[in-house]
C-alpha cells in the first residue's frame, strides 16, 4: 500500500511516494521558472506546472519500483492564492497571477474598492483572511477590469488544486482551506461568500466545488493514468493549502502546538477550534481560516523576510568572497553562520530589523509596504559575524513579535519547526532561547508531503482518525529547549527591538514619500 | 635658501625640506606604533617618537643634496591634547598620553570635576576648547591621581611641541595653538589660565613657556645638529597645532574659506578675527582657540568617522573578497568606490548614520558616545554598492550638519580640502553636491608641512607676511563647483538624514544601557 503526495510551491514541485508509516520510496523535486512580464509581476506558465507534475509523478512511479496498482491515492499540497481563467475546454487563457504578485501597485484600487463595499473587519468576519494583496480575489477583478476579452471566455477560475484535479479527472473541486485563500469563501458556512461574490459581481458558478480536504473525488482519469505510469484505481484525495498541510504533517490538529515553518518566508500555524472573529488579528494580519481537519481552523501568521534576509546577506557580501567561500565541505550558509558563531548573544549590541520587503505581521502598522531594513547600533569593532548574528537574532525577535499577536487567542506550547534553518544548530539555539519556547525537529523534513499522506491514508481507511495517522507517522527527531537564562538576556533586547520599528515609522514613511531617482 | 618642516601626527611622522616657493627637494614619512596597555588606552613611546624624527630628519637631508648650512629653519606641526611628564634632566617618567585616549570611562571624573569645579561654558569662555575627554588637562590630573610617584618626580608636561624643541634647543617653549588644546590657556589673555590652573591645583611652572607660533626660539644645538646632520645655524621656529598648521598651509588667514581634512576624521576649520564666546559652539562641540597667526582663532569642528567610515566597512567586507580585490592596477578604496558608481544619488533610498564612534558634534546632543552607526532603509535590491554610496553621502551628510553649526558665527565661503578622499573624483562631488560648498584642491598636498613653512619664511624674513607668502605659496590645482539641481535633490535627503540621530537617540541610550554580554 503506497501513496503519493504531491507539494507545488512557487518554483519547484516536490512529490514522493510512501508507505501508510511515512516511508518514503521516491521522493523527487523539479523546479520551474516563474515569469515576471513586468516588474513586481509574477505569473506561473500553468502548461509548465502541469508539465512538471507529469514529469515527476512519472520519474516517482519509475523510480521506487512500486506497482501502479499499489498506489492508493494521490493528493496535493499546494500554494494558495494563485488563479488561473480556463475555458470550457480545461484551456488555460492566462498565466497563474502569483500570490505575491504586485501589479497595479499593489492591487492598490482593488484592495480600495473592497475596504469600501464590504469594509476590512467583514471581510475578516466572512473569510478570515485580511485585506492584503495577496487574496486571488483582487487578480481575479484586475483580470475582469485589464483583460474582458480573457474574462468574456472564461469558464472558470481555478486554484493550483482543482488545476490539477481537473488534469486528473476531469472534474472541479476544490478544497475549503485552499479556497479561504481567495477571500470569497465564507470560513463559517463553508460555501463561497454570497456577499463577497455579490459585491464583487461574480458568479459562484466561476469557481469549483468546495469540498472538505481529503474527501476522495475520483479516480485518475484513464489516458492520465497510462501517460503518467499510474493506475486508474488510483484514487484522488483533495488536499489542502500548502501551510495547513505542513501544519498537518507535523501533527498541529488542536490548540497548543504549532507549526514553524522556515524557508525564505516564515509561517507559525496554530490550530483553533472555531473560527476568531477579534478584529485585532485583522490588525496584525493574521489569517484564520478552514484548516485541513473538519470544523478546525488555522491561525497563520507570516514573517515574510525569515530566510531571505540571510540569503540577501550572503548575495550581496559574501559570494566572491574565496577567504570565506572556500572552507571545504562546507555549505556557504554554513560557513555564513560559523561567522556568526564567532560573535555572541545580542551580537555585541547590533541590531538587525529584517523589513527588507516591509512588514506583514505585528501589532503596530502590521502591514506596511514603506517599512524598510535597518542595521542599527553598528561600531567600528563590528564584523561580519556581528551582522550575521545580527540577522539571525532580528529574524526571532521578528518571529517573538508575531507570536504574541497569536498569543492573545492561541497559547503557543512548542513550535514543529520545519525547513533548512532546522539544519543550523546554533539558529535553532537562538530561535528557543528568544522566543522562549521548545523547538522540536520533526524526523521527516517534508511536512507538506507528510501531510498529504496523512490526508490519503484516513480518506482510504487506513486509519480511523487523525489521531490514529500522527501516532504511527509522525516522530520527533531532536528538540531544543530554551534556557531561561539567557532567555532573559534576549528579552532586554527585544524590549529594545521592538520599539525599532514604531520609532522609525515616520521616517520611512517620509522616505517612502520621496522620488528616487 | 631652505625650510625643514615636521609634522608628528598619531601614528606617522612625516617630514620635507622646502624651497621658499614650496617646492620640496626631500619628503618623507615614517610610521610608528602607538600602545594599547589596555583596551581603550592611547599612548605613544616619548623616545619612540623621538628617534623617529631623528630619523626622518637626517634621512631628508641625506636624500636632498641641501648643504645643512642652507636649511635656514626647522617648524615643526604637530597633534593636539598629548601629553608627557619630564624630570629635571629631561627625561620622560610615563608615555605620552594621547588625546583620544579613554582611560577612566573617557575621563569621566576629571570632567565631572571640572564641570562641577569651573563649569562648561566658563571652560570654553577661557580656552576655547569644549569640556570633552580629548583635553590634556584630565590626563595630567588622572596622572597626578593614580601615578602620584610619578608626579612626585615631574619638572614639566610637555606636548608634542615643546617635547621636540627641548630636544633641539634645550629649552621649553609651546605655541598658542597647541598650548590652547590643553584646556589649561587663556584664549584671550595668551597665558596658562590662573583660574582653571588654581582649581586643578597645578603651577605654571609645569609648563613650557607660551609664545605665539612662527616665533624663532633658538638655533638645533651643536650636538643635536651633527647627530642630524643639520647646521647649528639651523633656527628653531614654534609651529602649530597640525589644524592649525594645516588650515594655514591652505590659506585660511581670514574669515571666509574653510580648510576641511579629510582622513580618518574630518576638521573643519575656518578663522575668526575675535575670540568667540557664543555658548552653542561649546554645546555642538566647535572649538575657537588660537590659530597660528597673530589675534586670530581657528573655528575648529570634527567628525570623528569619515574616512573611518568606509575603512570599516573595506576591513569587513571587502577584504578576501577576489571578485572585488582583483581588479588590476587599483587600489582598495578605488575599486570599493567604484562600485558606489554602480548606485545612484540618494543611494536607492538607503542611508547611513557614520556614528561608529559616538556623536562629537552637531546641533543636538554633540557629544554622545552612546551614538552608534546604522543602515537606514535597506531592501532586498541593495548591493555593495548602494551601502558603499550611502556611506559615502552619510559622512557628507555629517559634514552639512557641522558647517551648519558653524556658520551660525562664521560663514563659509569655500572648503580647502586636503586627505586621501580629495582622490575620489565621486566622493568630492557627492561632497560638494552635498554641502553646496565649491570645493578647492590645493596643488600641493601636505597642508600641514606647508603651514610650517609658511611660519618659517615668515619667522626668518623671506617674506613680509601671510598674504605675500600664501600668494607664493599656495596654489589650487582643480575645484568642484556644486550642482544646483542636484542640491535641492540631496537637501530633500539630508532633511531626512538629520533626523536620523534624534529619532534614535531614546534608543542608543537604552542600548548603551545593556549589559552586553
Amino acid at each position: 500500500m503506497y501513496f503519493l503526495g504531491l507539494d507545488v510551491g512557487t518554483s519547484v514541485v516536490k512529490g514522493a511516494i510512501f508507505t501508510e508509516k511515512g516511508q518514503p520510496v521516491a521522493l523527487n523535486r523539479l523546479e520551474y521558472q516563474l515569469n515576471y512580464p513586468h516588474p513586481g509581476w509574477i505569473e506561473i506558465d500553468p502548461d509548465l506546472v502541469w508539465d512538471k507534475v507529469k514529469k515527476l509523478i512519472s520519474e516517482l512511479v519509475g523510480s521506487s519500483n512500486v506497482k501502479p496498482a499499489e498506489i492508493v491515492s494521490i493528493c496535493p499540497s499546494v500554494l494558495g492564492e494563485a488563479i488561473v481563467p480556463i475555458n470550457k475546454k480545461g484551456k488555460p487563457l492566462y498565466n497563474f497571477i502569483e500570490g505575491w504578485d504586485g501589479r497595479g501597485n499593489y492591487y492598490e484600487e482593488e484592495i480600495s474598492f473592497l475596504e469600501e463595499k464590504i469594509g476590512r473587519y467583514k471581510i475578516y468576519d466572512i473569510s478570515g483572511v485580511t485585506l492584503s494583496s495577496l487574496a486571488s480575489i483582487h487578480k481575479i477583478l484586475w483580470l475582469i477590469k485589464h483583460k474582458p476579452e480573457i474574462y468574456e471566455k472564461t469558464f472558470k477560475f481555478l486554484f493550483m488544486e482543482d488545476f490539477i484535479i481537473a488534469k486528473l479527472i476531469g472534474e472541479y473541486f476544490v478544497n475549503y482551506s485552499l479556497a479561504c485563500r481567495s477571500m470569497l469563501f465564507d470560513r463559517v458556512e463553508k460555501k463561497w461568500s454570497e456577499e463577497i461574490l455579490g459585491e464583487a459581481a461574480l458568479s459562484p458558478d466561476l469557481f469549483s466545488l468546495p469540498v472538505p480536504s481529503g474527501t476522495i473525488v475520483g479516480s485518475v482519469a484513464e489516458f492520465v493514468a497510462s501517460e503518467l505510469g499510474l493506475s486508474e484505481k488510483t484514487k484522488v484525495v483533495t488536499g489542502g493549502h500548502d501551510q495547513c498541510c505542513a501544519a498537518l504533517g507535523v501533527g498541529i490538529i488542536s490548540e497548543g502546538p504549532a507549526f514553524n515553518g522556515m524557508g525564505t518566508v516564515e509561517v507559525i500555524a496554530g490550530v483553533t477550534e472555531r473560527p476568531r472573529l477579534e478584529h485585532h488579528l485583522s490588525d496584525s494580519n493574521i489569517a484564520n481560516y478552514c484548516h485541513v481537519l473538519k470544523d478546525k481552523y488555522l491561525l497563520l501568521g507570516v514573517n515574510p523576510t525569515f530566510g531571505m534576509a540571510l540569503k540577501w546577506f550572503k548575495d550581496v557580501f559574501v559570494k566572491g568572497r574565496n577567504s570565506i567561500e572556500n572552507r571545504e565541505g562546507r555549505g556557504i550558509y554554513e560557513i555564513i553562520i560559523e561567522e556568526a558563531e564567532q560573535s555572541s548573544p545580542g551580537a555585541k549590541g547590533l541590531f538587525f530589523l529584517p523589513h527588507l520587503q516591509g512588514t506583514f505581521s505585528g501589532s503596530f502598522q502590521a502591514l506596511n509596504p514603506n517599512s524598510r531594513a535597518a542595521f542599527i547600533g553598528l561600531r567600528s569593532f563590528h564584523k561580519i559575524g556581528d551582522m550575521v548574528r545580527a540577522i539571525l537574532e532580528g529574524v526571532c525577535f521578528e518571529t517573538r513579535n508575531l507570536i504574541i499577536e497569536m498569543e492573545k487567542v492561541l497559547e503557543i506550547t512548542d513550535l514543529r519547526v520545519s525547513g533548512g534553518p532546522t539544519n543550523s544548530d546554533l539558529w535553532m539555539k537562538i530561535k528557543a532561547d528568544i522566543s522562549q519556547k521548545k523547538l522540536l525537529v520533526p524526523e521527516k523534513s517534508e511536512a507538506g508531503l507528510i501531510g498529504t499522506l496523512i490526508l490519503s491514508t484516513i480518506a482510504t481507511g487506513v486509519y480511523k482518525d487523525t489521531e490514529e495517522a500522527i501516532l504511527s507517522i509522525f516522530k520527533v527527531k531532536r528538540s531544543i529547549t530554551p534556557e531561561e537564562k539567557i532567555g532573559v538576556f534576549y528579552t532586554s533586547r527585544f524590549n529594545i527591538f521592538k520599539k525599532i520599528y514604531p520609532t522609525l515609522f515616520e521616517i520611512y514613511e517620509q522616505m517612502g514619500s520621496l522620488n528616487n531617482r
